[in-house]
């Protein structure tokens, strides 16, 4: 091959070379922010669990209320 | 005692008989109104404690109810 | 009439008046028991319905703060 | 330059383009597989909601349910 070949193949590869490396920068870049969006995602459905656990429990209490006052109405009529 | 003593006693007695009868009859219609009124109370005792069984009855399965709508919250909030 | 009979007569309507005056005071005394207990059923009745008030009131505490849940919840969901 | 290093740079080149492409793919492959799990995530996120907002719903018809019950009860111990 005369040198003006291997000149043209070096400045091929160097312009694909480039190429290629911008692309895995961009890629890398749309890499990390799906990782940060899943990551929030993640912590968002952990929050909303605790919000929901929170109100399970609140619901909870609100049940047993309901039932004593229902054991009350029981007794009040069972006593007349 | 002379003959007209005897029918003045004979008179006063007859007069407070009648009045004491009369009073009788007053105080007996009394009797059975309050028999009455007693009976009916009762009966609405009665039906009023019924009410409020059928009450507690439905109370009982709307309770019920919700603490399965309770559980299925928390069925979904383990699952997700 | 010969004093005899008017003695006879007086007697009869003494025992009668008599006989009479015991069952008014019987009934009188009946009389006073029923509206002893009417009395204390009506104090029983105005009890009984104060306590379901009461219980009333509650329920409607708990009807509220249950609502206030629901609503809680209906946030979350929004928000998530 | 000397054939031999323009020889020697081109097979530095191409090796450094075989080695980037391949990154490449090993990213595009990373990628498809999170916007996968980002989308299923999504997917979950609404069924999870419509869960949830049909639970809202029932609870919504529950209380309904007790506030009739509790507005039944008024009525009866109001009529009493």
């Amino acid at each position: 091959e005369s040198t003006n070949d291997f000149r043209s193949q070096k400045d091929f590869l160097t312009q694909k070379l480039q190429h290629t490396e911008s692309m895995n920068q961009a890629l890398e870049a749309r890499l990390s922010d799906l990782e940060r969006r899943l990551q929030s995602n993640q912590q968002e459905r952990e929050a909303f669990r605790r919000s929901l656990r929170q109100l399970l429990e609140l619901l909870d209490g609100k049940l047993f209320e309901l039932t004593e006052l229902r054991d009350a109405l029981g007794r009040i009529v069972e006593s007349s």
